[in-house]
């Protein structure tokens, strides 16, 4: 297994002691659980939390910070975080002004999140939630009902962080989230596995000329494996996809994120990118903003994502609004 | 060969297309060369240039930008710019205060931005240059005489970048730009090869359970290979062989960079600075700032460099002066 790590059943944790050492202004642990919580707490604002299994780094304690989340529960790798931890994380943010949850659709995450959500009302906590389900890749999944969530979730934090940042209510976070859901896709592609630490080997194997299109941030199925094409046919084959989901008429304005899964390297992302906005301009679409880089991973799986998000002017002011956390730059 | 691209030949191109489409508030090439300047030139400062073979993304282009470079100058894949296109890039950005080279110590790099200095000096510009050697690992190396230039060079573009854009003249810039030369160590492990898109396949391999200590960038031999060791075992070697070579004494302040170079995982890189933290806090060295990421990568190559830079009050207000590129995220 080639990783730099220590014992495998310790990597969560020293991981997440690794990024609170590196970046003590902006973040800091929960005591008693895996979480990542802002290291200046903002009390009067919605609380937004998010997480999963970890190995999407820096998704998504990365994002936890000013204008985006305020805590990130980390599980173990590739596995839902326990509704404790959840619920712990609930408790160290939660405001007067409620806590919504960012949950990736996932069965999981889904049970678990739902499930802290009921136990903090339950204390009398005000907890809302919003699923997201931007992969359009399969329609129900390995470890999903319906469509997964994946990167188009860290546009999710970004515009409902800014939201909440404003001092909007909960119900109107929520709101601007759910607008967020219903108008952003992604789909990605990969060239190769990836290996939980704990399991030591791939879970699954791609030939040395194939690839999977439409695989999942977990190495779940994808849509088919076929011989690796040129990047140009790749990208269009994924656009395809992508905007046959959407309403996207000429003229109107997007975001686009061209998302690493760990190994990629920037320079195949660029040439991704190239691509994606040629066929973008090519139908009279404007592109308000453009990230490319590694934002939602897959440990050290080769391939990448594209997200696609229709803005209005409510999403491209929160997407343009100042954001401060370890992981996101602003553009 | 599993990457997404389309010609081997077109890469760099199409990689420096992408770029500039996804920002074009920032960057812009230069129409006659691979050379990436700032979108909003800024006159009457030092101009500052550095650049090499492509393959390190986000070197050196991705930090061009206030506050950093004003010109980033992209040669083929792990092959010097000619001397042509290093002149481009001086009379693109050359303004009456002068101009800086930062030079990675390989001896093409040296060799080309030389010629291309005493040719911009025939025509009247002046330009002064400054070579960084920071990796420890071996004296003189494939690729060079002395010690190569490696992550280290991204402290170096922040800090006289910084310099500059505060309107230093060139002699200061130089100065400490020299003083930052004078103070950063680097040094680099790899678990794996990488693969120049041109050559189609590795250049070399490494065994399964095999790493190279102190490999370079371009894959130049190491100081030795051996069985793969546990993170904390790995990083106790570098840092000593790291701070050998530093007057470091307790209570001194330092800013440390973890940097992936290319496949290597967040996750690892967080655990691998937990333990760079505790050998310098162990030593009373003060860390002023950590980065962590992918800021001088090797394509693909899954392995990681750590550099450790000695701060004095100079060198820590240039560091934590504004910077904003697509790259460079400040803390």
């Amino acid at each position: 297994m080639k990783k730099v790590i220590n014992a495998p059943q310790n990597v969560v944790s020293e991981m997440i002691q690794g990024m609170v050492l590196a970046f003590p202004n902006y973040v800091k642990k929960v005591p008693t659980a895996d979480v990542i919580v802002r290291a200046d707490a903002k009390k009067g604002k919605v609380a937004l939390i998010s997480g999963g299994g970890s190995g999407h780094e820096p998704s998504h304690a990365g994002f936890v910070g000013h204008g985006m989340l305020d805590a990130g529960v980390c599980g173990a790798v590739f596995t839902s975080p326990a509704p404790d931890a959840v619920l712990e994380a609930i408790k160290a943010v939660k405001t007067d002004a409620g806590v919504l949850l960012i949950i990736k659709n996932y069965s999981g995450d889904v049970m678990n999140f739902e499930m802290a959500m009921e136990m903090a009302e339950a204390e009398g906590i005000s907890v809302d939630s919003v699923v997201i389900d931007d992969d359009v890749a399969v329609e129900n999944s390995t470890y999903t009902v319906g469509r997964r969530g994946i990167a188009g979730t860290v546009l999710l934090h970004k515009i409902a962080g800014a939201k909440a940042e404003a001092g909007a209510s909960l119900a109107e976070v929520k709101a601007v989230a759910e607008k967020v859901v219903a108008n952003v896709r992604s789909m990605g592609m990969a060239l190769t596995p990836c290996i939980i630490p704990e399991a030591g080997k791939p879970g699954f194997e791609i030939g040395e000329n194939e690839m999977e299109v439409g695989l999942g941030i977990h190495g779940e199925p994808g849509v088919r494996r076929e011989a690796i094409k040129p990047a140009d046919a790749i990208v269009t084959e994924l656009m395809d996809k992508i905007l046959a989901d959407m309403k996207l008429n000429s003229g109107e304005e997007v975001a686009v994120l061209v998302n690493g899964l760990g190994a990629t390297p920037l320079m195949e992302l660029f040439v991704i990118n190239k691509k994606v906005n040629e066929i973008l301009t090519g139908k009279g679409i404007k592109i308000h903003k453009t990230l490319v880089g590694e934002y939602m991973t897959a440990i050290e799986m080769a391939g990448f994502s594209i997200s696609v998000l229709k803005l209005d002017a409510e999403l491209k002011g929160l997407l343009d609004a100042k954001a401060d956390t370890p992981a996101y730059k602003e553009f």
